[in-house]
């Protein structure tokens, strides 16, 4: 599993005294393009091509809540790439490894005129990386791809 | 159906040229807030009663972009209480009437221990309201209530 | 003075149990984009000609905290149009008439490559309805210009 | 000077396909708390003695768009520390050592009833520390109070 991690920050509180819902998903979004740019997927090149990869559903399930002051990991692989498609799952944890948060995302590849494309199509080198992190969906994914 | 409605701010849209799609869980809370104050179960007063009503799971289908200058609608209903939880489903649409998402979401109680406690306990009052809301979930909800 | 108003969102609360002073700015902005819908100078259509006006400064004074439950609004005037720049000034007070902020912006007038442009050059009939604005800056602005 | 460097997430881009100027007041706190966390004086420490420092005043001066993609650091120091307020001067660039903004912010102490206090009074050793910070607002500062 990937793992990103970093502390709540102040104005991702709310007047519960704990992180408002609503960051959860922007969490799962950063972990989602960490991971992407350390397997040479990056976001901002993907997007560079017009191919851009909005979520088309989501699902969360929340379990604890974060406060101010811890550190949470997202630890998330990809489930599924279908050439058109794409899923995440998630478990995001905080620093005493309590869960806060189970959650899955899928994706769909559009251009810019906003239109699904097949990245097979689009961006076909990309294609083939996609279809190797499917493949090897390890914590070896790194050497694996000789990446970093 | 219950509705709230209101413009895209400038702020909520990303590199995309659309809503960022994190805006749309808090598009789901303001309706959801709009519709508590209309019938008398404002957050703020359960809140003063030490009485949260957290998200606990939530599943968003993502139909349509939304676009700054759009206007949106949130149709909510509740669908379930049961004392200690409760369900809300949505459908948010845009001034064209396309469908820009479903949603469906689940609430706890919690006092201010952040432990889970039954409505009916704390506050029997917003217990009985909330059971007539789930007797009486149509347009004729404020009549029946005697609210407005 | 124009006024735009709307109540608190919870999740513009932060866990100090009021409103985090990063919404405040964005405050600003939906207030702005108001009276510029309002005076026909809509954003998303100046944006439709390839024209935005990005914050170049802003200087807050925060007065009072606001709080979930609250009622805002926005007071706010144009200062000063130069034809690549303007000012805005703006009061924001609470449903009690406490003032919660005084705050100021400055905006210049950028192409779609993110370069200065000339509003009176890129789009005069837009520019001639500014210089208006600063003729006729009091309440009676709509009925100068015609609007609504 | 105190560094604080992160990367752009998506979410905080708008329709310009930049940075929303929202987001950088946001930065100045995650990169305040950074600062005071690793001097000893982290926020949720303070908080817990029911004392918090709520910005009053911000100035911010925009000089460079920040982009997806982009890596931005903050540089501040604490330019005045009188035992009931403090101020703060900030630099944000980024990889290239573009500068993005400037910016400055003022403090006050505030007890739970949301009053000004005095932090002297309050917590003598964080007012003692407080003052350590202002002789020596090197980057030397780690050092000489023997932190870390």
């Amino acid at each position: 599993m990937y793992e990103y991690s970093r502390g709540v920050f102040y104005y991702e509180t709310d007047r519960m005294g704990v992180v408002h819902h609503s960051n959860f998903i922007r969490w799962l979004e950063e972990a989602r393009n960490s991971y992407f740019n350390d397997v040479n997927l990056a976001y901002v090149e993907t997007e560079s091509f017009g191919v851009m990869s909005p979520v088309t559903d989501i699902k969360m399930k929340f379990k604890h809540f974060a406060k101010f002051g811890d550190n949470f990991t997202v630890h998330l692989k990809m489930t599924q790439y279908t050439g058109v498609r794409f899923r995440m799952a998630y478990t995001v944890v905080n620093q005493n490894g309590e869960e806060l948060l189970e959650a899955e995302s899928a994706h769909a590849f559009i251009g810019e005129n906003l239109r699904p494309v097949s990245l097979a199509r689009a961006i076909p080198e990309r294609h083939e990386l996609m279809q190797r992190l499917m493949e090897t969906p390890g914590p070896e994914l790194g050497m694996k791809l000789g990446i970093r």
